[in-house]
């Protein structure tokens, strides 16, 4: 009785070209992380689901993976990656130098209802920076997200806008006690539209307010344009000079373009106190904002006393690729190693091997066909070269290390013939773009 | 009421020295496999635990995380990466090119007894050539685990046996029967010596049988003698054929030294049927095996009807750290950016990022320090320094962009004043070693 075969739903497989895909993502990610100085971080994927949990809360509850482990703990898979660094900087404050930047790449769970095509398993992207308090900080984590997504060939614009700022106009307009709804309803605006969300709008805070509230999201024009609009309905305050601040530092750096000032940007979650922003792909905006965050003013306060504050970001890695296969900036790749030597005899594999790790020590992956046909035809490793998406296909002669070879180009269906060894190796290094490395 | 900040036990996090030494040595391990055309795959850390336990087995069922997910399905934590894999190639085998080379480095769970300071959360590296029953697919993953560990800037030998050439002998002695047990008896050789060995086999198989058996594990002598040896015993057959060819391989490649047969060789995993194999490093053998494999002729039986051979193998990535440290060849870094900017006025923030993008250009990563001491005075800033491990602190001038700027070498404590910011990337990109990348 065989097992059938299958995974979970929500969950997947990656086949090698996936794989290879989300590799060459993540690692060009990590350098731009890496680039500004960040460093890694790793925990648990499993912890107490009491720290998971926090105060607990309707939803998370509801999605998080959470059941007894052989000691009777009562145990959870993480479901993001904040909640464990809240809980890693409790933990270890005392051993980190701040402020501290850190980066972490990881998967998260959570059995959400998979209708929409969501996930069960995916990766987030993490950045951090905590124990500042400074506009530099959030400078920083604005220009990364610009830099690191250049680097994956994609323009971005980032809309931003400050908590506190329109916590102040709401303060003004006497609805500070619905701040929490009023900012829930008008983080829905891009999704239900401008007239429903009047609606709820005024159900929440009257007609006048409602109308009110609407004319300070819709601010439109330049960021100084809108800063100044903003300001007037708000008062002048140490929030609107962070923003004035923040403008004069994009302009300094010359990407004043990159960044919009856009007051219907406030992000759902209760824990942003600060500056909160999205980023929308020029070439793509209506995918969504493939990268949000946003500043708080306690990250671990669940388990210490240390009130820590911050301000980071999360690029979803699956929007992303999703992103950048339908604007065809995704290059497909099945191999790292764009070169392998035929086999025409078994017994000489080791001279093959030989041959080719002349090739890998020169900075060429090179992979060694293992099979030879019993009719010494070389067709069937033509077609696994080019199912494996190997370019360059060397064909030894009879000694393998002395005697000149055949190197064939795969995709060109061409020979070329009488190469020594390092002949062939030059070749292959100054006909190779990208695909080797 | 504060939660109390603590990880399960067996779990461990890393801090960023900690997480760079393990990527630093992940990735080098990637790049070795990558050079051999081995492709990566990714498959779910939660998959049916029916998949996972296959047939049932005592020992994997005390440690498997296991439990009821919130629609009742019944799941587990995969506890190794071989079965998700023999899932895997039963899944998707129509859409993979054979011979097919994959790596897997991932996460694994069990729930194991944590006194031997074993994890419970740990790392493994496995690669695997499979549909392929050729020598060279031996001899690669061999040579691979060679090549791989080389790279990490140590030398092994490789110690390797047959399984079958082993039950043929068994074989010849009458005892076909008790071959498993023979097999799981002499594996535990290193670890209870050779008397309890010899006493626990003359249990099993009579005194004289067990002078027998004790006599062929313990061949002595270069690779050809033990092979004439156990051929002797064993009779010629094509497994002493293939472990001469292998031999040949070996001289060929020109690296016979590494390489050790050793009938003592067995892998307790009843899952083998071919060569077998363990890996020592030469300056700390006692260490035990740091990467084991073998062939085995039925991957995917459980989940398929075809049947896949195969030969593979896995580091223990964690034993590995353990060693490189004690061989004091694990250099340690604390950051990815050997370079920062120091902060003097931070509404030049703009400006300092500015810099940094030149030299981050230049393929330099550097820091941008965010607070300016209320006094002016930097040595707060040198201590950061020293702290994240960044030798070269930038100390920009009164306009950054244009003026000189002062490099400061943290280490030596020494100050290099009026060079443009262009000399000041010259300097560090020649006087920095492997640690700027």
């Amino acid at each position: 009785m065989l097992i059938e075969p299958k995974v979970l739903k929500g969950f997947r497989d990656f086949l090698p070209p996936a794989e290879i895909t989300r590799r060459n993502l993540t690692e060009k990610i990590e350098a731009s992380f890496r680039s500004f100085g960040f460093v890694p971080i790793d925990t648990p994927a499993l912890e107490y689901a009491e720290i998971l949990l926090g105060k607990g809360g309707g939803e998370t509850e509801k999605q998080i993976y959470r059941f007894k482990d052989n000691g009777d703990r009562d145990v959870a898979l993480r479901f993001d990656l904040t909640v464990p660094f809240a809980r890693f900087v409790a933990l270890h404050q005392g051993e980190l130098a701040f402020p501290f930047k850190r980066y972490h790449i990881a998967k998260v769970w959570r059995g959400e209802n998979t209708q929409r095509g969501r996930y069960r398993e995916f990766t987030q992207c993490d950045f951090d920076i905590i124990g500042s308090d400074s506009p530099a900080a959030d400078f920083e984590i604005l220009l990364m997200i610009r830099a690191t997504l250049l680097g994956l060939g994609t323009d971005v614009r980032i809309h931003l806008n400050h908590r506190g700022l329109f916590n102040r106009f709401l303060a003004h307009l006497g609805i500070s006690e619905k701040s929490a709804d009023v900012l829930r309803t008008v983080d829905k605006l891009a999704k239900v539209g401008a007239d429903e969300t009047g609606k709820s709008l005024a159900c929440l805070a009257g007609d006048s307010n409602a109308r009110k509230i609407l004319d300070f999201i819709n601010a439109k024009g330049s960021f100084e344009e809108t800063l100044d609009r903003i300001t007037e309905l708000s008062g002048v305050c140490e929030e609107s000079s962070r923003l004035a601040l923040l403008r004069r530092f994009m302009l300094d750096m010359g990407s004043g373009d990159v960044f919009v000032l856009d007051p219907s940007i406030t992000r759902g979650l209760d824990y942003y106190t600060g500056v909160v922003f999205e980023t929308f792909l020029t070439e793509l905006p209506d995918i969504g904002s493939i990268c949000s965050g946003g500043r708080y003013d306690n990250l671990a306060g669940l388990y210490s006393k240390a009130k820590i504050s911050g301000v980071g970001s999360s690029i979803g890695l699956d929007r992303m690729i999703a992103a950048l296969e339908s604007l065809g900036k995704l290059p497909a790749a099945a191999t790292y190693a764009g070169t392998a030597i035929a086999c025409l005899k078994e017994e000489q594999s080791g001279l093959y091997q030989a041959l080719a790790s002349r090739f890998r020590e020169a900075g060429i992956p090179c992979e060694v066909f293992l099979e030879a046909a019993d009719d010494g035809k070389l067709v069937r490793q033509f077609v696994l070269a080019e199912k494996k998406g190997i370019r360059w296909l060397v064909i030894p002669g009879e000694n393998p290390l002395q005697d000149v070879l055949t190197l064939r180009d795969i995709g060109a269906r061409q020979n070329r013939e009488g190469l020594s060894p390092g002949e062939a190796l030059n070749w292959i290094a100054t006909h190779t773009g990208a695909d080797s490395k």
